[in-house]
């Protein structure tokens, strides 16, 4: 988590993201969508872009994927397809809320939905993760 | 909708999508995932990259989206995040998932607990879509 807060904070968004298999870090990511004129490019799709590009593959099991915001149904629908094994959040959906629109569908009950459920928790390193928030949202 | 089934079928692809404005069709896509090791390439978020890139924006407002299968979340949502005005789909999830795995969430209820809802309607040349399903997937 610590990288996501790092990468995110360096490129002065809320938004960081990072993947890791156990304890070795493989990518980091930041939200892009202004730079890139891009909608789509939340910072956990920008990881999991860049690390099935590195890996030459689009199956991701086996890797844990951390984010300072808790992902919107977009970025929680790509960590499934991905076949991500589990997912770390800092700020909740709510909280995002209290500085930004979002789309009210938690993670974890998207992942329950799903062919490949992705295991969730939240609130890792939150007061940090608000306090990107409060700075750059 | 003839533009994204032609697409779909030129890449050998049940998901081909299309956007235009009006009757100005700007750009098709289908699903590269497999060919670019991105999870994230399904039709409709190529379709949107490559809107957003052309236009150097991020906010699509105004136009329309046609896909011939019902979006997924990811898709949905990034559709939601781009401000698309509306979208038509071909095949619905409850037939594509006689086929391939899916998220089982659909379209318009996603839209629903938006901030920026779309238009969604579908079983648009449904029977051609299906055909794409059978043949591709």
């Amino acid at each position: 988590m610590r990288a996501a807060i790092e990468i995110a904070d360096k490129h002065q968004t809320p938004f960081g993201a990072a993947l890791a298999m156990g304890d070795q870090l493989f990518v980091t990511a930041a939200n892009q969508t202004a730079e890139l004129n891009d909608p789509t490019a939340h910072a956990e799709i920008m990881a999991i872009r860049k690390l099935g590009e590195h890996l030459k593959k689009t199956n991701l099991s086996g890797f844990t994927l951390y984010t300072t915001c808790e992902p919107c149904p977009m970025c929680m629908s790509a960590s499934i397809w991905a076949k991500i094994d589990a997912l770390f959040y800092g700020c909740d959906i709510p909280t995002i809320s209290q500085f930004l629109g979002q789309i009210q569908l938690r993670a974890s009950s998207l992942s329950k939905n799903s062919i490949n459920p992705v295991y969730v928790a939240g609130n890792i390193l939150d007061e940090e993760c608000r306090q990107l928030l409060a700075n750059y949202a």
